[in-house]
């Protein structure tokens, strides 16, 4: 007890080892001579007919704490701390819900939980919950615990009513990710205000663990303006959050979606011949793009971070569903350019970067004129910008391991080649697809998969698959045309 | 961009697909009329050679952040903040260690790692890192940690030498436990303080993570006074700590253990009869409780937080440990008294503090007397104390189920019984075997055991088995000594 100190007091959870073993404390400081007061808090909404132990004591325990500190801060005598804080515990409740048990330290799990189940009304040693049930969505889940907590006709439940205003607590028992936390704060403040209950204050964090239990307990406390003064106190504890004082009720939290305007009914009528052509090459890129997803998001989580196959698939909808939308330009510059608008905006990763360069660049050597040769000038273009922004050479193990051999094979297109353009071309998809599947023996230098040891790399780079396989779509499409 | 800014600085992790996408939103921004200014944050010490696309930018990051969010409150130019941000980037780095890959959201993990594996030097996209290892001990981990960000032979090294005043930040990548980033803290302040490097700050928390990958990264800066005027200035970003302000170094982190007074030597010599047998019974009761310890722990996993053979052990051996040290009072009521403070300092949980209300209440009608029939009192004094602060009652499934029975018993102590003492014991303990044995079919109304639902318990209770078996301990040391 430090010196000047009014008194102690001692904010017990309700576990009967804990209100024995600090009863047993506050009797024997007594006896010294010490002012010990003791709050007994018990805001578990688990139970609706609770026995003779009473509610048990879980995270809003770290509310009372807070308002505690701001009174003391004040200079309040410890009766009335005492008197408040006791008050405020009778409209707070807490419920929480689990994917997993937790294992003290060196022991067995302290129950098991198959691999779709989640477990509700737990405590915070370890006990099992009151109920067990299938996993559900974030926002059932919430949902039924908020459900739960408020049902009058549970002995313990939480009175709320619309117009609360309240303070919620979403707090991680322990194991949960960041991700998975705000994913539930998220559906909790969605579901009060559905109830028309306001969010004064929300905090989200570990405040009160079950060592690494995967699960997420939820506090409500009904505040008034003096409480969330105390709330809002402020503390030098490192474990509180920067809460900035603000109610999230009222708060614009959705990203308003720009609404993209569409084209339309008019398109294939007023199409040229050549954006008839470029549709159905684009078609053909899609639908390859899209059934590679799988291959290319293994590649990738051998390399990187396992989304090439996502990052394609997204280029191929956005393509598909402007296909569908919108009237095709029929000069080459211009449908460049609106694909590298679309891949830079709705594909994403480096590769989205990347593409919308190669097509930037490849666009303006084609604005005059789209002759074969001019096409080959547009890849020379393209290549260049990719090697400038993205760092990387020929043999780094990258995209331009298929696309720079295919190139080369195509300045045979500058001349009448021999055996037709075709010929030329086939022989070009050939390289890349050769190019591609050599990226097995290249340690790679740029790009993400950089950062892995070229002994663990094995596969081809995915990000050169897909080159190939995009040129080898564009020269099915254009013999299935010819 | 917000009206009367000066500037924006993009704060860019240094990945290619980051480079890239802030590269173009740069060129585009400026092209826009806009002043932008990037800084790359490279911090990452795991690749002692890195490659074409250099250093990771990781946790650092967030350092950075924060030093240029100072310096923008201040109301310093772009420029100047570039400058500054960017120098004090170069006195950073970084490493990460993981005992699991992360999965993307709906994906397979992104590598795969064995249960004794660990990874060393990893991304935050959950790429693969440097190396793998068996798993070690905190403290040996983050020496290796600590010795390859400073190993002078890496490009990517950190220099740091005695003197030096460094932030750290412990920086959860997304499923450790509270628990083991305090261990994780702890070991890496003990770390730098034996390098004789001064800890000026800490901080540990989820600050970036990769989703739910249980690994920790560690970042030191080194600073100067300037810099942590800047770390410590006030921000209303809610993921910032509240950092305290004050060094770790220097400060008093390690509880003094109070060297308990030991009487030694003289012990068995100046011990009386009644000490002589107290010793042999209490020394039968330990070995007993130690014998017991996995059966207990396994049935209070079923009903509660597994702790009861622990707590056991821990009474035991302080027992075992003051037997060894002290001179046994020959007064039963000395006696019991001393083995309340005992369990009461030592054993912890409810049983700790039930056996010491028991054993302080047993302790009083033998103050005087010691007869049979006291003993009797005494039991029942201890009975009524558990049941007043406990609030159990025979029949809750608790310790009392196997002790009232046998005290009913022991009443036949009180005349002289037919068969001789020695008999009513007997039978006293048969009666506490059975009364424990009969708490799987009781519902439990107190202690933790009473949040489980009656189906789940059909186990005995362990309070209830413990003491049946402190019982027959004693029985047969009595017998043996008879």
């Amino acid at each position: 007890m430090e010196a000047g100190a009014e008194g102690v007091l001692l904010i017990v959870k309700n576990y009967t080892g804990d209100r024995l073993n600090f009863g047993l404390a506050l009797e024997r400081a007594r006896s010294e001579g010490m002012a010990v007061a003791m709050v007994i808090v018990a805001d578990d909404c688990a139970f609706t007919a609770p026995g003779k132990a009473g509610r048990r004591g879980l995270c809003g325990t770290v509310l009372i704490h807070k308002l505690a500190g701001a009174l003391a801060e004040e200079g309040r005598p410890l009766v009335e701390i005492v008197e408040r804080v006791s008050r405020a515990a009778q409209h707070m409740g807490t419920l929480g819900v689990s994917l997993s048990p937790c294992c003290l330290p060196g022991a067995c799990p302290t129950f098991t939980l198959g691999a779709d189940q989640m477990e509700l009304g737990l405590g915070i040693h370890g006990e099992v919950g009151i109920s067990r049930s299938k996993m559900a969505s974030a926002d059932e889940v919430v949902t039924m615990m908020i459900d739960h907590m408020t049902d009058s006709s549970s002995q313990s439940h939480l009175p709320l009513k619309a117009g609360d205003s309240v303070v919620l607590v979403v707090n991680n028992l322990g194991g949960l990710s960041c991700l998975e936390m705000a994913v539930v704060a998220g559906s909790a403040v969605r579901s009060l205000e559905s109830r028309g209950v306001n969010v004064a204050r929300g905090i989200s964090g570990s405040f009160m663990t079950s060592l690494e239990m995967a699960g997420v307990s939820l506090t409500l406390m009904v505040v008034d303006e003096e409480l969330l003064r105390l709330f809002d106190a402020e503390t030098a504890a490192p474990a509180w959050p920067i809460t900035g004082r603000v109610p999230l009720t009222g708060r614009s939290r959705t990203i308003q979606l720009v609404q993209e305007e569409r084209a339309g009914a008019e398109r294939a009528d007023t199409e040229g011949p050549g954006a008839v052509l470029s549709r159905r090459v684009l078609q053909q890129v899609c639908s390859s793009l899209l059934a590679l997803q799988e291959e290319l998001d293994e590649l990738d989580r051998a390399a990187g971070d396992g989304d090439c196959g996502g990052t394609h698939t997204r280029a191929a909808r956005a393509i598909q569903e402007w296909l569908g939308g919108h009237v095709i330009p029929d000069c080459p510059a211009q449908l460049l350019s609106s694909l590298a608008g679309l891949v830079q905006e709705r594909m994403g990763g480096s590769s989205g970067a990347l593409y919308s360069l190669f097509l930037t660049a490849a666009a303006l050597p084609l604005r005059t004129q789209s002759a074969p040769a001019t096409w080959v000038d547009a890849l020379h273009a393209g290549i260049e910008a990719m090697k400038r922004y993205g760092g990387a050479e020929p043999g780094d193990r990258t995209m331009l391991d298929a696309l720079c051999p295919a190139v080369q094979e195509l300045e045979g297109l500058r001349s009448s080649p021999p055996g037709g353009e075709m010929k030329v071309l086939e022989r070009a998809v050939q390289r890349a697809e050769l190019g591609a599947e050599s990226t097995r023996d290249l340690t790679a230098r740029a790009g993400r998969a950089s950062y892995i040891s070229a002994a663990r790399l094995r596969l081809p780079d995915p990000g050169a698959i897909a080159v190939a396989a995009i040129l080898r779509a564009v020269l099915t499409s254009l013999k299935g045309g010819a």
